[in-house]
């Protein structure tokens, strides 16, 4: 087969799928059946469940003060970049994109909860660079290492040990239950898991941008050499940082051996939907992404390798 | 991508498909229910069910004698080729292969099932050409127009409507429920659906030979002519027609509009897991096919495009 029969193909298959298929999510109104939900994994079909977790426990209660109060002295494993660009593909400034992951470090929970809501409080909604106040970064407590039996512990008892229509289709428990906080300026770049995710909205608004596994064409994937942000302060460290960043520096990955070989390369999708003409490939414009935004207690089923 | 990245890329696919997946079905001893379906289609993962059907009405009572009685008089759709080799890919005889359509005509149901016996009791499971006598050609009930309920109408009071399983798990009656009548001689050539298929094996023993469908590049797929074979006496046909087959030859399908255009070419799996060394591509020593013998009572989930 050559190139441009392939490309055609790949044309054609991308817009029959946007024919048979809407790019609105479908909404219930209460959590599915187990068969039901099977219905949607086998056709690897997102759906939300508009305020299924309103009764949950966490949904009810967790707030500001409370987390406050049951996390008051414990140490939390914090993302830490100039622009909320943790494990996202990121400009070195030298004329190459590389995968840039965060400066992790661990932050007393309070702490890091009072910044991340004075910086919302004090520029809401706000992703323009130019607005950004000297030494502003951004905070994220990210961790996937089912991190609601690891450093949240205190709050365990409190979460759903398992969504029953999943357990009960899927016939596990869940591999990893997760908590992340953020504020707006929390972004998570466009990626892919080979994970079933139940993902839950306990407070404030997450904004989804969803492509279907078949419009891997339209991401220009690409193999980043990987980067850490480090905290710095020297002179070199803000001609890098691109402006802003308290004193973060992106420091490219060390060699892994003796030998000096270059640490594996990370492929990436380089390609933002919300920034749709950077970085397109010849199928980007097909992509008709799904957007669907959570409010508190709903519940979104993610499908994996979307 | 370069045409070797995507050869080895697809090699890589293939051989990590078969590391994690057995090219043995899955044998159960009952029906599985609506949840437990559901997960075999989410998985598009075969399924035979041991007798499962043991108890149905045609399982316990069909056999040529009761066929006989109900069906005396009745005409039914016969597909007819010399060598068993309806709707598959036959070399023309001046080096092309072609879509072979069979001859259809309407036999009255005694004669049709009477030359089906015979055929089998004369010489079983010879499909050795030289072997075939003069005049000797296959003889298939095959159409799929969910003739139960049309040539068949008088059997379909006492065949399922559905089965319940994967009627309450798809959300849906069947589409079409169709019977298959041949013996050892009928041949299906490799291809594949868009329909999740239930198979109930009734009377006598079917071999399925089934390749998942990420094995797409193994099996040589080539846009192919159609032609169909017609009756004929004369010395033309029996040049064509191979060595036998009961005065049939294949012609090529006429033009289809007054422009003389050639009637559309049929995309088809041209390579066999029976011949692997005819027709094979780069790809097709990598197949693994899963074969399963129906026994009478025996129940086959073949998913869709398998």
């Amino acid at each position: 087969m050559k190139a441009h029969e392939i490309e055609s193909s790949i044309v054609e298959l991308l817009t029959t799928y946007n024919e048979l298929n809407s790019s609105h999510i479908e909404e219930l109104d209460e959590e599915p059946s187990p068969l039901e939900f099977m219905r949607y994994v086998a056709r690897n079909t997102p759906f939300v469940v508009r305020r299924g977790a309103r009764d949950w426990v966490a949904t009810r209660t967790w707030d500001a003060a409370y987390l406050r109060s049951r996390l008051a002295g414990n140490k939390v494993n914090v993302a830490v970049t100039p622009l909320g660009n943790a494990d996202a593909p990121t400009p070195d400034g030298e004329g190459h994109t590389v995968f840039a992951k965060p400066h992790e470090e661990d932050q007393e929970f309070n702490e890091f909860l009072d910044y991340v809501i004075q910086q919302e409080k004090s520029s809401p909604f706000n992703s323009d660079q130019q607005a950004r106040k000297k030494g502003d970064e951004v905070r994220y407590a990210q961790t996937q290492n089912d991190n609601l039996r690891h450093e949240y512990i205190t709050l365990f008892s409190q979460v759903e040990k398992s969504i029953a229509f999943a357990r009960i289709a899927l016939q596990r428990d869940p591999d990893a239950i997760n908590m992340w906080i953020g504020n707006s300026r929390s972004v998570t770049a466009l990626h892919r898991d080979n994970y079933e995710n139940i993902y839950v909205q306990v407070a404030g608004r997450k904004h989804f941008v969803l492509l279907p596994p078949m419009f891997q064409p339209c991401v220009n994937e690409q193999d980043l050499e990987p980067a850490t942000y480090v905290r710095s302060q020297s002179e070199e460290g803000r001609q890098h940082e691109g402006g802003g960043g308290g004193g973060l520096v992106l420091r490219m990955d060390e060699a892994i051996d003796e030998n000096g070989d270059r640490p594996p390369r990370i492929p990436f999708a380089t390609w933002d939907p919300d920034i749709p003409e950077v970085g397109a490939t010849s199928y980007s414009h097909l992509a008709e992404p799904m957007r669907v935004s959570l409010e508190p207690g709903d519940m979104l089923y993610l499908p994996a390798m979307w």
